[in-house]
């Protein structure tokens, strides 16, 4: 009844921007993975910050709770709305407010996505490098601490956002950060909030760091025997210090999944994709120094994509592995875990990891973005099959008491979001508590994404 | 009286690492800069985290107050006991507990220095990199997220520490981030930690990213006509993405004082004192890169130090700044200004600043880390002289005004200790209440460093 009273209250300030139409609360409660649909009771599709603490003040008058949601493209049901309440989708605030050359940084709202925005900056010689491989919007990335295939040389969202504005739990509009490049004038809330999942306040403008253009690319795909051999050619090439731009693995099986859903003619062997960012120069040495750190692994049949289009092509592909690992099973959904170690104990990690799957009925082909010693498992479940749930949970909780033994932690770059919460304590102990502490202090009547990353909200 | 009952508590935990000597809370009351010594009642030499965890736990029994202490090198006051109880020096805590080279990172007790720590790295081909000048403790430099000479390359102190292990206000001990390069395991507590200047909690471990020791290493020191020539080719050099390793501006007036204290011959002009890392090739490319920049902005008489002992004499005396510039004024202390700009602005920043300090009866020579936007005036001031004082505090609140209004911060990489309190809200209006729910969840008895960076504590 909450949640009713607070629609009418809200009605006044969305207008028809305020829907409780079946396929929107359909769409707002789809998961990208294997989460059971959990719609919300209605959209909000705000256009400014005033709309948006205006929404949060009345919500939290009447207790209601609120799910920010940016393109809904989270693996870990973030945006499930598990007690109900409304939806706020910023879709509708997707403008670039501010570019500054000069200070190479971009002032955005939250709606725009990562795709919209470089095509906005294209003109001006730079880029913003963090890349997920899904369009997302930079509010979502933000709130996800999002990374992807560049954070090896880009570092990922906590990296590359200076500064933020947010509506706290309160509606009251807050800055974080400052366009200066660094600041020690007390804590970090920018840092605090980045990766926060629309638990402590929802993000309504971004400020972020853009990268120069680089004038030269270089990309190339090579296969190698075994991942053993390809995880070890990753590794050696960071203790050398090589800058690479990315570096990503695929296993046997994506290079199948490639070949029947991309049109690829891989041979069906482990591959790394590897690209190269600087000037002619040291793009062609790095280069030759990858290749000579492959060539003594193994690696073989060297496909160098010099051409911007062959690039786009290859990261394309890349970008949509999880389709067609999906494909691979028709009707399968995936729950796909996450892992990030040290990297001197990646290429054990993997190998592990491929002999549990090896010994499971269920199959779960491989990606990672290894340099920074993150790999992704796409375990592939029949939808609604509680034996295959079962059994890739089963995998996964192994998976995550081989990261944290390692020195490593149970999500890299999908965040907590529903699957995950049930390692939050194996990872942080008594640090969850502190997490505790400090969303029952920003958010008391907990209407930010609640069931969500805390204990107990 | 209760902290006098939280003493005696406190004996059978540390026998005579429990000390109210004189000389010990005199050394532990100083403050380098202009503020008046201000004693603890006793100073404390944990040797364990549970000693560390103990103490607190006794402590909160007391409602007494905890100063964690590294080496007193803060210019804002941070560790003075404004509301008594225990400092907390961790100088017996400093070992280097693990080296992990093929991750390149490090695990540290916090009494560590950076220096013990890069001459422990020697032998391995790597190094920590931050550098803010002062023999800093490590657990003191994450306390107060400070940067220095390298951030321009490699970050603050937010980018190179990976994880803790901190003593929570009721004694706790919990672990933040991991060993892996990235997480989005829920909230940053590492990065909160991190310039919470003692407020959330004690640093007892530290794990810090490395860096490869920089195959060729070249330094240079370049006069100028003008700070605006100066600063102008420092705007020039990073927007085009030259990767310095450090680029620092020093005023005509801290020439001088780099003649009479350190002996040097340089003429009484501005200069900027830059060092390039990378292979041979990279460095002869950047240098000539720099050197060409430098030329068009009238730069002259470069010395280029390419021996390390040059640069170790070029970067000493860097570091001796401070202490030069203060006997340039026999019997002065300083007020250091420390602002921090996007880039674009620095020249306007620094013009205005230069302006305002011709127009006052005050000296303040200029240094600054300017590949950063940040830059300081220590403003010189006779020791009691309240008209000084009064005067250093107006110079100051027109530059904290005028780096806000630029899109900046009051304070780049010295903290808010006591010094900056007052421009707290101005530079982060609500947020600073976000700060205050914060400290109050995590310490709500204010036991840690009272009296500092949050409202009203």
């Amino acid at each position: 009844m909450t949640i009713q009273t607070a629609l009418t209250a809200l009605e006044p300030v969305l207008g028809d921007r305020l829907t409780r139409s079946k396929s929107d609360l359909d769409l707002h409660g789809r998961s990208e993975s294997h989460f059971a649909t959990t719609p919300p009771d209605a959209v909000a599709y705000p256009e400014s910050v005033e709309e948006v603490a205006e929404l949060v003040k009345r919500c939290a008058t009447h207790d209601c709770p609120i799910i920010p949601w940016g393109t809904g493209t989270s693996l870990e049901g973030h945006a499930l709305a598990v007690r109900g309440g409304i939806c706020v989708d910023f879709s509708r605030m997707n403008k670039v407010l501010a570019v500054h050359p000069e200070d190479m940084d971009v002032v955005v709202q939250p709606g725009v996505t990562r795709e919209d925005l470089n095509t906005e900056l294209r003109a001006t010689g730079l880029f913003f490098p963090v890349d997920p491989g899904a369009n997302a919007s930079l509010g979502g990335m933000a709130a996800t601490r999002a990374s992807g295939t560049t954070a090896v040389r880009y570092g990922t969202m906590a990296d590359n956002v200076m500064g933020l504005q947010v509506v706290t739990a309160q509606g009251e509009i807050i800055r974080t950060g400052t366009r200066a490049r660094k600041s020690s004038a007390g804590y970090d809330l920018t840092k605090l909030i980045v990766g926060s999942e629309g638990t402590l306040g929802l993000i309504t403008e971004l400020t972020l760091k853009l990268q120069g253009q680089p004038e030269a690319v270089s990309a190339a795909v090579c296969a190698f025997e075994t991942v053993d051999a390809a995880v070890n050619t990753v590794m050696q090439t960071i203790q050398m210090g090589l800058p690479m731009a990315r570096i990503e693995l695929v296993d046997a099986a994506t290079a199948r999944a490639f070949n029947s859903y991309a049109g690829a003619t891989m041979p069906e062997m482990p591959h790394l994709m590897v690209e190269f960012h600087g000037t002619p120069a040291a793009v062609a040495e790095q280069s030759e120094m990858f290749g000579a750190i492959a060539d003594e692994m193994g690696g073989k049949g060297f496909d160098w994509a010099t051409k911007a289009e062959d690039r786009t092509a290859l990261w394309k592909m890349r970008h949509n592995a999880y389709y067609a690992i999906l494909a691979s099973r028709p009707g399968a959904r995936a729950l796909v875990t996450d892992l990030c170690v040290p990297i001197s104990m990646l290429a054990e990690a993997i190998n592990e990891t491929v002999a549990d799957i090896e010994a499971s009925f269920l199959t779960g082909p491989i990606v990672g973005h290894v340099g920074d010693g993150n790999f992704h498992s796409a375990l592939l479940i029949e939808d609604g099959n509680a034996r295959d749930l079962e059994e890739a949970l089963r995998l996964s909780d192994r998976m995550v008491d081989r990261a944290l033994r390692m020195g490593g932690t149970v999500t890299g770059e999908h965040g907590v979001g529903m699957g995950k919460m049930k390692y939050m304590e194996r990872e942080h102990g008594g640090g969850w508590d502190v997490m505790g502490q400090i969303k029952r202090a920003m958010d008391p009547q907990n209407i930010l994404n609640p069931g969500k990353l805390v204990r107990g909200n």
